[in-house]
């Protein structure tokens, strides 16, 4: 499915506890927002305030995982920021990701700093040409595309960052879903066609203009 | 608001003739999708086999856009796909953007293609260090920051990309809507605070990690 996509049927049926996938991501947002709001607590007004959701949106979607707002001071925002954690993510274990296609902007993502301190890592390049995987530095191994299905089912990778440039992305993606691999960010401009289990999340720029046009 | 964001009220009050918001993203994917379609004629059933939208929805989605669809051989691409991008987009004119904060981010989208032949055109960049605009080459102008409005405003630019690095990226945005900016796309990882009529595009690594999760 795409994760830019709520389809109706997912508003009734929505995995994870049941949590409608619209909810789920105002509530992934609102973890977001949360982390690092100063204030010991936070009402729904408030919420509303710096989200542009309705404050009954908001206590609705938090009565979701369970919490329910104290009559006039709102929620203690560091106790809902820990529920939120809890039930929105499993942070028991580290989730390994890969990078596809070393080009210019994969290359870019090679020295990313914005994981460090999170349950996320990247732990693999791959590019189809030897002498891209050789000549790059990198602080992970990069490795030759046929080597794919081997590294990411050795290394129990499960999230991939598609950043291929010369080959196709669908054609990528596909081998990509072949390995297993059910989470994506398409940095490529090309919408993919993925199974319902498969998770895109579109990120480049022409595809945001659209979105956002 | 945040373009993650579906709120419960959208879809019934939904701006744009109507078309309720999760409706016109999927259009807008479905329009991507349809650029490149091969094929003289598409079913809503091989919509539903290439995105994972149940064809119901899709027909749906596409009667919203004035569209019906054939008894049996479902519906002409090229007639779906140009009456899609006139009812989605307004293309009379070109949108001009501008990149805000110059550091390896923000530098490294100074040379993108990606917008070539496309209604999108970047037409500024700033930087609060007047070093780096007056160092750095770059096919459209530089300014320091406080030329911000007046640059804004002159040029009729309408959307942003925020790659500040060591400025406040809620900040640089509370700026940016001081000037006249409606749409945002954020490659930062702060989620943002912004009025309801001005619309956020997360584009960060750690966001669409966790939007995913």
């Amino acid at each position: 499915m795409f994760l830019d996509d709520i389809s109706f049927q997912n508003m009734y049926t929505g995995e994870m506890k049941q949590i409608p996938e619209p909810a789920r991501k105002r509530l992934v947002l609102l973890e977001r927002i949360l982390e690092n709001y100063p204030e010991k607590n936070i009402t729904s007004l408030k919420i509303q305030n710096l989200t542009g959701w309705s404050s009954a949106v908001v206590r609705r979607d938090i009565s979701y995982i369970g919490v329910s707002c104290g009559a006039t001071n709102g929620y203690r925002v560091r106790e809902l920021h820990h529920t939120l954690r809890n039930e929105l993510y499993d942070f028991s274990e580290e989730k390994k990701g890969c990078i596809v296609g070393l080009g210019k902007l994969g290359q870019r993502l090679l020295d990313t700093t914005e994981l460090y301190g999170t349950p996320f890592k990247i732990v693999a390049g791959f590019d189809s040409s030897v002498n891209k995987t050789e000549v790059l530095s990198s602080s992970f191994p990069l490795h030759p595309t046929p080597l794919m299905k081997k590294i990411i089912a050795d290394e129990n990778i499960v999230f991939a960052l598609l950043t291929v440039e010369r080959e196709d992305p669908q054609e990528t993606c596909n081998l990509l879903i072949d390995c297993g691999i059910k989470k994506i960010i398409n940095y490529t401009s090309t919408i993919l066609s993925v199974p319902d289990e498969v998770k895109v999340r579109n990120v480049s720029l022409l595809t945001s203009l659209y979105l956002l046009s």
